[in-house]
């Protein structure tokens, strides 16, 4: 598919706003169909037993997912999680958070993806969880509120 | 099964720190094998399109399907999510978010759950998400990092 | 929702074809939204350790909520399963299985629904698993092979 | 990990049997972590509109994840399914389905799976399904009925 750079640069920028900023996600590349991004581990990412919370993990898959899918869609359309698996694999602690998400299946209206999230500590990069997502390619008009 | 009024009273204020401190998440009320919160949507908690971010609504069902566990396993033992799925019903917005979680199958060693999440505005209240989860039960001294 | 008696009884009939007759599947009741069926378990549907096969369980369930999604959308749409996500609460053995489902988010294009499901030795019901499903509803001509 | 041979072929063997020579789930390769596994379509594995039905593929997924396990637990233990989540990229017709599913975390008492499937037609193989499993281990003599 042929993806303009520049919506590829601004599709970056904007993965990052409201929650996303709150928890730090940082874009590393995006690619038609793929998107990296990273978190650093602070004190507010983190659960009862000092791990990071799960719910962190799941908001940093979905919306690298989320993205990865905009990435392939018209400007005109938005897109929406419909719904997602995260199993993990190990309670995850370590300096930074990474995650790898793709599209797996495109579609004009449904997008399938696969998203790992990894645990880094100075060279050591653990698989800490894997998600599945189903996402909905929706005209914007349609999702105004 | 017995459950000690100060262990749900513990538990009800252990549930907020770190993760859920900063999404402001609020305990409602708990019974053994049930948890109810609350989350005031405020703009860091919502995404692009100005819902309430799919992360959140996922963390919030997962935390409160996690400590709805909590209040049915001994106290030397602690709760990590073993893998989850929720499906989004519809964009969420509104006034607050709250989310009811049960044990569904309680076990020693694996628990199952559901939550399902609503969005509140004035008087209504709407079914925006369900989740179930497999939790894990494992004795402290096991996850010790 | 106004629903013909007769595409009811229609339903049901067709609900038992191919795959589902294989395995015995038996619709016992019909309403608008909600369907419930039931299987004799039989040598053929077990795995290696006597109990029925996770995958005769999955069909269940799958088959089910679909047909209770039928019962929702016009006779010119066909229920395709978008993908699914079942939780195993213990080994299923006994005399029959029995399956409720039932639509929770009903939508033109994409219906949410859940299936539980039930073995039966004499008197005694035990819930053995449960389901969550994400359905499409699409015009017949466009999935014509 | 060291797996004797023998086992290995044992495994295959025992992979068919009751549900899945039922549905003529046929052994393909096993190494240790992985299985691939083969099904001819035929006229009573499919659905009210011709296609494989979900239900099918889902018992193939499950099974051959399932078998996979085995090959990295001791012979005393036997594999139950917890939970999976399955996909579905497309309606599947055509000549075969294969399966390939692989351990991606293994574990002394949860083990988390991938499984594949493809549908096969001539020489055009289609991804047309995606799993992931959790498995469960346990000591043969806890599972007696």
């Amino acid at each position: 598919m042929n993806v303009d750079k520049n919506r590829l640069e601004f599709l970056k920028r904007d993965a990052v706003q409201g929650f996303t900023k709150e928890i730090g996600l940082t874009p590393l590349s995006m690619k038609p169909g793929e998107f990296s991004t990273s978190i650093k581990i602070k004190k507010h990412l983190r659960q009862q037993d000092g791990f990071v919370h799960a719910g962190v993990i799941a908001a940093m898959a979905d919306h690298t997912a989320g993205y990865a899918c905009y990435s392939l869609v018209p400007e005109s359309h938005r897109i929406l999680s419909v719904e997602f698996k995260i199993s993990y694999f190990r309670p995850a602690s370590g300096e930074y958070l990474e995650c790898r998400a793709w599209v797996s299946k495109p579609g004009k209206q449904i997008l399938f993806t696969e998203a790992e999230v990894y645990s880094v500590k100075g060279k050591t990069k653990t698989l800490i969880a894997k998600a599945m997502h189903t996402m909905a390619s929706v005209p914007k008009e349609k999702i105004a509120k």
